[in-house]
């Protein structure tokens, strides 16, 4: 069905040769299950391999690049992405119109799906799932206890979290429900830090003991310091 | 958060000249609150604005069209893109490895979320709405009888009941969740078909009526059938 659309888009579009070759590069690394992080031919074999100039192909790569497809590390050459073709901001949030209405929207998503991930986490989560979920938590409170910027690293709990329920495409899901955490600023209210660190722990503990109501009623509790921080900025 | 991690992942990488003025056009859409189908500003003011010259302006908008920020109409010049910075496959599916484990980790995801949608949908349609279901609903009976594809219009079909809920990111998870339902083959055999008009009425009349528990179960019905047609392909 995707595919039926994109192609009927593509038709409308005017498809310079970089974009049809940008295309070609883009099948090639999904037929040859080139998987992240491994090296991509050079220009001169894509060149012969397509039967194009060698400018085509970099102008191709270019367009990859900016599609985090490709990326180039210095001194190394080209290679395919970490997070192949997943962007910082895959669903143009960042493009909507009123984007207190974008965080409203989002949490009510977010407080659907991630207490359910919470407790498909304590149902699946093996030793080793649990231990690195400690690992982050302790950073995370190591930060917020310093007085740093902890978010960073608190997505990454709740991506370790989504890790949890092997289910791959569960990851994936957690920078776009959790996109408007940053938006209005960081958390900096002393109680809601220290709520943060206690529901981060009930939560790995849930984790930790596969108790997944308990899992999902501590993590329902922690989105809901996100939802009425966002109501609270609307009534101001 | 999100913001964080992709400034740390821009610095590591080696950023032209181009991928600046992209950037920089691409807040400019943002702050001037452009919306789709807005027509760009001409190369020469931006290249003045932006202070560089217009062949920067070109690769620029080049690569944000590449991203579905921009999109040229012929004879018309340059417009922000319909679904601004939406991708065909936002997540990279396309490029992890085992796509019929794909399929099976979205038929999980998709069997939780889609159903409450129906429901979101029954709560909060408008007349409006449900007038525009009932024309998609007939539209794909109408295809399926004539043995044409449905799949696109069917699409549409779920996308128009996440519009039902208000919600404007909602219809923006419907692309991800059904992006499996081409990838092996369209549904070919008779029983099932009847099986999808059958779904489709039911899940409208339910919304129809307002009734979110109905609307629920089925669309719970109706996504079943795709989680069951992929277990058949897994034992073939």
């Amino acid at each position: 069905m995707n595919e039926n659309i994109f192609n009927s888009i593509q038709e409308e579009k005017n498809i310079s040769l970089a974009e049809q070759i940008a295309e070609q590069i883009s099948q090639l690394i999904i037929e040859r299950n080139l998987t992240a992080d491994e090296k991509l031919p050079n220009e001169f074999e894509l060149a012969q391999y397509l039967n194009v100039g060698r400018g085509t192909i970099r102008e191709a790569e270019k367009l990859l690049i900016s599609r985090n497809i490709l990326e180039i590390r210095r001194g190394k050459g080209t290679y395919v992405a970490s997070h192949t073709g997943q962007t910082s901001d895959p669903l143009g949030l960042a493009y909507m119109p009123d984007q207190l209405q974008v965080a409203k929207e989002l949490i009510e998503i977010r407080l659907y799906l991630e207490p359910w991930i919470a407790s498909l986490a304590a149902e699946r989560a093996s030793d080793d799932d649990i231990s690195k979920l400690e690992t982050i938590c302790r950073d995370v409170e190591q930060l917020i206890y310093e007085g740093k910027n902890h978010l960073v690293r608190d997505a990454e709990l709740h991506t370790a979290i989504a890790d949890c329920t092997h289910n791959r495409i569960m990851p994936k899901f957690i920078p776009i429900i959790t996109y408007s955490v940053n938006l209005f600023g960081t958390i900096s209210h002393h109680s809601l830090l220290q709520e943060t660190i206690d529901d981060h722990r009930r939560i790995i503990q849930a984790i930790r003991a596969h108790d997944p109501q308990t899992a999902q009623a501590a993590m329902t509790d922690h989105v809901l310091i996100n939802k009425h921080r966002i109501e609270t900025l609307e009534h101001n």
